[in-house]
């Protein structure tokens, strides 16, 4: 079986206006879409990140992939950067899952269980076109989280933080332990916070939170906040590659590594981050970005397969408006992993060529969460830390 | 896929009179070698250490195994401990390969070469009936290394010290840099030597070891002899096992990992202990006990997957005077990774019942050393360092 074909397929999909530390999400988040068609006519998925800079990655790989063998990763590994292998790599296991009728969560070790648990993640938000409504206070947050519970059932609920002022959201996280006093609850201001505002609130949430995201930035300030708190601290920002590890062992700066295929190389690179920190003793989670129901199946095989992964994962998929794949259905808390062969999803064409075309016409080619925030607040700017 | 029985068949193989720190091999290795069935009657193949202790843990995991698709090596992994699943977990892989029509190789992410590299592995011994005559001084073991290059072509070459006295070992070191001047080199004393006698031997022969193997015992006095040496030190004796990595790292104890997917929990662990290695900078070079060739056929299948597997892999093959598979013959040091399916090798039946009735008559079930070396040497005793 070889590759002959490697499409990249730029996508936008509608995205309700949610805030973060840095602005809030542009009407459209971009996803690039990949789709490898061997010689004995199978076609391996694969998703990722949008935008010009990794369009480029992947573009500029594509043509060396034809003629690799699917269950080539090392050939993949010698031809794709990091970035690019985190799609491509998913559509080579998609495809061998085609390839042996298994299920891509049997090629990866076998199932630990038969669903992943999501968490419900909580935005502060404008009101939009998604269902949602505004959620700029404490009562919009427990609104917006009771319906993620109700309708999905949902444990774990972490806010996306880093939005009003520290304590503030201290007293959304508290009004949530009051709503959901037996929900597990996370905050990720995305360093938005002083090493004195992260103190005050791990001093106000211990005992509150299952772990606190990225207060601060950086390694060096992240372990003398974890000198400081008992709350175990989880990351996406200071420990996203390999070479990252070593020094944040080293000075043991984070508790939790929030894993995502995506930019740490794909599902067999995972599997070496999840084997590295059980071996050193190091949470596992799992981070998400706006995405598409073909990265959902690859976290849910994935998260599937590893014993470690006992925390809730990160999804924005109750967000997700418009997909490219029928739309798949958490029950309980959980997303039963897809039946195969491989990631189990189908691709809708026709959806896939309406995505594709609002790319092209949604007027931008980055993400950019300034630019919206400033036509709401002109004197908003991204300089870091806020609170 | 369903296993439908697990075997597990003690054998023991006709084995020279090499002499290491402990003593001298008795006159046979003991071996397991396990047969995994399924129902669509496929058998994967499976070898490991003999020995009552092995086998206790083998035939205590083996019924359960009944049921388990040969896929999910997390659910093996639920039944079987480390050392068990180092047999069974081969097999396993070896029935993936027959399922797909595909070499264990490319299941295990791809080959990165065609052929691995072994070292020629370098024995002090008495003579006996093994086609290698007695090599008790330096002439003997260049006499040996000549045609251990001439026979295989092996580039790398190791010598089982802790036998002569250190110093007696650092001249028979220099009479192969003089004989074979391009040669790479080792010495693995196991443990033999005091820090004083390591610290000298280091000082005599920086610049001619690639590595120096386990001189010393234990990870705090390993960080110390590191200190004092540029030599990388290497070991299987102080880290075979994923919780000894993190002080290992901590202290900067080893420079070298020798991996053994035997005792390391198989083949996935051993990419998993790869992996690790490759993240915090650690050297992989690969182990070996006296073994047949099962063992050999997935240490290489193993090795030609793992990028980071640049030093030569220690091999007892040129030892091994009798198989239970057809004999794998290397090329220019090598050893050309079997054509598949699974591992590539096809089991002798009547091989194995001769090894294993030579296990029921060979008078012991446990690997011993000393008291041969006692037949030779009433005085003899284990007591280490030795020198």
């Amino acid at each position: 079986m070889r590759i002959t074909e490697a499409v990249v397929t730029p996508v936008a999909m509608k995205d309700p206006p949610l805030r973060n530390v840095n602005g809030v999400h542009q009407p459209f988040a971009l996803r690039a879409v990949v789709q490898l068609r061997t010689d004995d006519g199978l076609v391996g998925l694969g998703e990722t990140h949008g935008g010009k800079a990794v369009l480029d990655e992947l573009r500029a790989a594509a043509p060396a992939l034809v003629g690799l063998d699917p269950f080539d990763l090392n050939g993949l590994a010698r031809v794709a950067g990091v970035r690019a292998r985190g799609a491509f790599e998913v559509a080579c296991w998609d495809l061998q899952g085609h390839a042996t009728g298994r299920p891509v969560v049997d090629l990866l070790g076998g199932r630990v269980r038969d669903a992943v648990p999501y968490s419900g993640y909580l935005f502060f938000k404008y009101a939009g076109d998604d269902g949602w409504g505004e959620a700029l206070t404490a009562e919009g947050i427990v609104d917006q989280a009771r319906r993620m519970v109700d309708r999905y059932g949902f444990r774990s609920l972490k806010l996306k933080g880093g939005v009003l002022p520290a304590m503030s959201e201290v007293e959304v996280v508290l009004a949530l332990r009051e709503a959901f006093p037996d929900h597990p609850l996370r905050i990720d201001p995305n360093t938005g916070w002083t090493m004195d505002t992260s103190v005050q609130v791990a001093g106000r949430l211990a005992g509150t939170l299952e772990y606190l995201e990225d207060p601060v930035a950086g390694i060096p300030a992240m372990a003398e906040l974890a000198s400081k708190t008992e709350i175990p601290l989880a990351t996406n920002m200071c420990v996203t590659a390999f070479e990252h590890l070593p020094p944040a062992v080293a000075a043991g700066a984070v508790q939790v590594v929030l894993a995502d295929h995506h930019y740490w190389g794909g599902l067999r690179a995972s599997l070496e981050l999840a084997a590295v920190c059980r071996t050193f003793g190091l949470g596992l989670s799992m981070h998400s970005n706006s995405h598409l129901g073909i990265s959902l199946a690859a976290m849910t095989h994935l998260a599937a397969a590893v014993p470690e992964l006992t925390y809730a994962c990160d999804t924005h998929y109750p967000y997700t408006i418009e997909d490219i794949v029928a739309p798949l259905s958490f029950v309980d808390g959980a997303l039963p992993v897809p039946d195969g062969p491989g990631l189990g999803v189908m691709l809708d064409e026709d959806a896939l060529a309406r995505l594709a075309e609002q790319y092209d016409t949604c007027g931008f080619d980055t993400r950019d969460d300034v630019t919206p925030m400033r036509a709401i607040d002109p004197q908003w700017t991204p300089e870091l830390p806020r609170w």
